[in-house]
């Protein structure tokens, strides 16, 4: 989807693959990619073994844990989970025989630590962390970054530009596989998902005036991952729509980063998160201006000329539809469980509405890894994605 | 509401009552204003029986139902609940006497026929509902904009000219009573008293860019009332955020009236509610700029001038504030039962985050009206409410 | 309902048709049976038409509805949603050619009438509602116990003979097809299915105290279908954990003739509803006595005799288990999304606690349905319903 | 705990001290006793202080936490929070001058060390833990008890026969007042709370059958305290009705140690109990067999009899109770929030069906604590508690 001149946006050809035959890839009896597993226990862990569990063309062959203990089948009511077995991390090395890649659902302090040595095997990794996401400037540039907005040391800032960035569908096309070396994807936080998918057509086409971009992200507690704090129990959060990290969560430089490298175009929105009482799904509010002279029918275009061929993304005006369409336009439970991205928006006079809905542990984190697998394995983008759903 | 000269905003004097003794206003065995309640079986309406029951100089001597059969203590716990007597709405005339106000916790067209009936009676009139809250323009605008903004038209514009609107503490004085003509107090909308609370002070004193206004505001269920409705049926609210009327709620054309009636500034802001899947309590996201050379002290310094001596709101920069403090602030069950305003702000270079949050049953509804009530009455302002807390 | 001879619960012979190859049954591109669905729209409707677009070898034709605007895409985001056409109900006889079965998700009033028109057009009915599932007693006593539970008069008690009541896997085998005539399914009611699946194994081979049986349920509400009545909205059912119809459920008639149908004892139980503040699924609590000498290892052998073969359904003692392990057998979500039923039990003395937990949409409705549907049609008694999970 | 003669249960005389003036008891600039709080940061802890602030006879002089830096202000929104110095528990017994009470919220071992040295000041102690509860027997048996439902060594058997545990209103009356050494009281468990406010009278009037008796509690989270657990956070929580320590849970021996003191009955019962997906409340449903010859109208005399003149209880039958009434009685939102018991019972043929709801902070626990204040200072009951109430 060539914008421009040099070639702009080099995205992926997901139209290409995902026209290919569908039916080629039933799930046969013991698919041929084997992939392993860091930090399963997690929710977003969960979601991916549920997804690989089904996933025709992959093999969850193991989960590795630094609790020898754990068992997936403990934790997931699915059908095989009890089949997956349980390594060791320290004995990571010694199990990656045959994998293709490597999923991290881990925290950005243990994929800094265990990407290197899964590369070295010459295995890819998908890291869900944030770990690789902050990759402009110097490597010091880089460091202070992660300073800033993460709060720690990078070890690794050269890695950085290692890392393949996975907004799919504006993901570049997947590095060529060298031998003995893995290659690494970071995969897109959850708010920076929900929010890019709505803003970068809308950027790339000049639809609307980027100075004006201000976003009010709601999520799920899931988000927070499984972790025992205080602020998550539910006699915290039951009653609340909570705004945290106020214009300084750690998702907003990668937006602003990956929005320009996608859209060629600088933003710097107001971005505030909050923590709803709800289990999963973000909805992000976006509201701007239109660019002079252009209208919602320009977003509506915008849309379809990004997401032509892409079957994960639904998107429609909600001008004219009635209140029963709009409010299941807007439903998080209706995007809950399913890998799509929901966009639905407005005008008013010179004002555009736009809301952006995901499963942030789906598009927002598993779902989307398994894209970037696909994508890695030149398998069609929506494989063992199009047909995940949730219950209403 | 004169927009006036010297003393530019001309509001209720509510600091030189409330600097009365409190002490005087100890709830006597029979207080003296006796006041009726139609509406009483919605939630807001619920509300002021709560509070009523209680406030030192009023007693509730009746509610007004068209069922007969209703009875208040069917539905609130509280002691005294059992006292209260159910008379029929249509001999309401004849229940009139010695009852100082009425309060109409009714929707808009119940409101448009009981009030002139009450008023006829000499008895004062507090209307929770739409139904006299846009005064703008002449008589045939008026009718225009409850066409446009309510769906109905409305039977008596000339009426609208005569209702003091209450945002207290930014209310006119109280019109002085006349001998057998009622006063008509119109009672502002629970997103309208969230949205200016923290607005107007704001705009009065020019520290924001009143063009950059961007308004993301979330509500509990019991804001729709007690309507059997499918789409706020549990099975359909669990789960979800859900905007609405996005761009087009009723409340817009209040806020934007009542602002510049009482800060000399027109706005026109990008305005979404939600549906929150919470029963109480509303957060109103304010998104804006700053005016050339104002920081977020210049906003600090504003709310200060506007609230000196007002005993219902709390407001605070986060800056600098811990993360538990800052949960704390932002948490709606903390205001939810209390009559108060919550108003907190953090700046980002030339932007100012602002979040104002209310329970929409009080402040935004009952709580507010009992401030109109001891405004009429000429009694401390926070009389039977500065106690009011829920539980967390 | 034979309750017969040396074998003594001459139920269907699932095991047989379970051990039958699953892999013959790939969705093929068109499945040749064709089904029909009336009351799509509510809850249990939306279930039916979620599970039969990806079944295998059955193809949603068509919806009925009331109401020719209702069109399935806008309340099922599934794939497929926008290809079943709604015919009127009005219509109905017009649109049965080559449809195998239609399944009535209506309430029973709409099911009495719907029912015969249909079954006199030689289709199957399986009807999810409560018209057809009290079958005991002669005709008259049967009018009098509708009149009792359901609060009507049933108008085709001798309808009630023909009906074949459906709690799989203890069903009869279902009824020989006859030209000309449709066979009639009475589907089992969420509560019912929930508690006969717990204790029908128990008491069929003597391992608890009939007269000891105290049922304490509790239900999500979609129990309650999509009905828009005061007592639903999320206002007011936040918060709670309701006791209704204390004693007095139309299901408590149900369990008991069903029960000693299939188990050959008589019970009359203490039973109460909940409604949980919860979406879906349904926990029941049932607490009896150990029959003398019997032990939790008589339960366990039990339901494994009872359910050899049967995929839909997980059972385990939780004595010994780790709280983990407890929690999550216990779970709710781990069941809602999926057709099985969950049974948990401990003993303690000579008492015996067990769980039984569904989601009352699924096994408690659509998913039995489904069964039925299969057991008709000679397929695999899981066919398009072992799959199924839910988002954790 | 005299199970005596003639008066045969000799509980404390509330009629008599309630049925003195309340309105001597306003409060007043200063009130006269001074007592602290340990533990004010937990849900319980913060509920005393909310009560604690407004009771007309007591001034809260201070907090104590491990933590110097607590303020209580930081967690209660409440007027006069901010007046509460917090003192460092190390530094306790230099800052007990002039207390009369000592109120510990703190988990069963802190109160073990604590306990003895407020003692030992002349200091009375009120003990939210289960650390005094359980009596009966040997030092040797009351330790192996400790042992068995508690897991943990109890350290001082003999102080366990000091302790005088306060389930209002049949607490026996409060030991005297000795000088140089507090009194001890054990304020009961919210579980067992809930059950013995609903059964004592029963059994006490040989209502029941005490070998009959099947209780399925269930209680929201905020019963488990403010502990950063896992099984507590939201996205774990939310969604479910969670049975836990079934059969073991550690108010069992509580509930039957103590309403055998009290009824003279000894009882054996089913005992469940459940994590709602709910803030607040606990609501025990009680089953069991009417004794040979005894009917509902009999529970209802027990009721009044035991209850005559005690503030803080409302019982009915539900029989006859419209569908409002009856939901409205058993309404959890009714009670939270309150410091009451709300029992609710129905016949069926020779069973009753008993419900019991309390707010598990308040009856549970605070308000209960309370009470035992008020009977250690011989006050009113209800002082500072009957005008309690929460939000619908």
């Amino acid at each position: 989807m060539a914008v421009g001149n040099g070639n702009k946006f080099d995205s992926w050809e997901f139209r290409r693959i995902y026209a290919a035959d569908m039916h080629k890839h039933e799930r046969a009896a013991s698919p041929t990619r084997s992939v392993a597993l860091v930090g399963a226990r997690g929710y977003s862990g969960l979601e991916l073994a549920r997804i690989l569990l089904r996933h025709p063309e992959a093999n969850l062959k193991a989960c590795f844990a630094t609790d020898g203990a754990f068992r997936l089948a403990d934790y997931l009511p699915h059908a095989g989970a009890d089949q997956v077995p349980t390594c060791a991390v320290k004995d990571l090395e010694s199990h990656l025989d045959g994998i293709s890649a490597v999923f991290l659902a881990t925290p950005a302090e243990a994929s800094l630590e265990l990407a290197p040595r899964i590369l070295a095997k010459g295995v890819d990794v998908i890291d869900l962390s944030g770990a690789f996401r902050l990759q402009e400037g110097t490597p010091a540039e880089r460091v202070a970054r992660y300073q800033k907005w993460y709060g720690f040391e990078h070890p690794a800032p050269e890695l950085l530009a290692q890392a393949s960035f996975g907004i799919v569908p504006f993901a570049a096309p997947a590095p060529q596989a060298q031998p003995g070396r893995g290659r690494l994807i970071s995969n897109p936080g959850c708010y920076a998902s929900a929010v890019m998918m709505a803003t970068i057509p809308l950027l790339r086409d000049a639809v609307i005036d980027p100075q004006s971009l201000v976003i009010d992200a709601k999520s799920g507690t899931s988000g927070a991952g499984r972790k025992a704090a205080e602020n998550l129990l539910f006699t915290e959060v039951e009653g609340e729509c909570l705004p945290y990290r106020v214009g300084r969560h750690q998702h907003l430089p990668e937006i602003i980063e990956w929005t320009r490298a996608h859209s060629g175009v600088s933003i710097d929105p107001m971005f505030t998160t909050h923590l709803l009482s709800v289990r999963r799904g973000i909805i992000a509010g976006i509201y701007c201006k239109l660019a002079p002279g252009k209208t919602p029918a320009d977003a509506q275009a915008a849309y379809a000329r990004a997401y032509e061929g892409y079957p994960l993304v639904r998107y429609s005006s909600l001008e004219g539809a009635s209140a029963l369409a709009q409010n299941q336009a807007l439903s998080l439970k209706r995007v809950v469980g399913s890998a799509r991205t929901h966009i639905h928006f407005q005008g008013a006079g010179d004002r555009l509405y736009v809301f952006s809905l995901i499963d942030n542990l789906v598009k927002g984190a598993a779902g989307q890894a398994v894209e970037n697998f696909n994508r890695l394995q030149d398998l069609p983008v929506g494989l063992g994605l199009t047909e995940l759903e949730g219950v209403l």
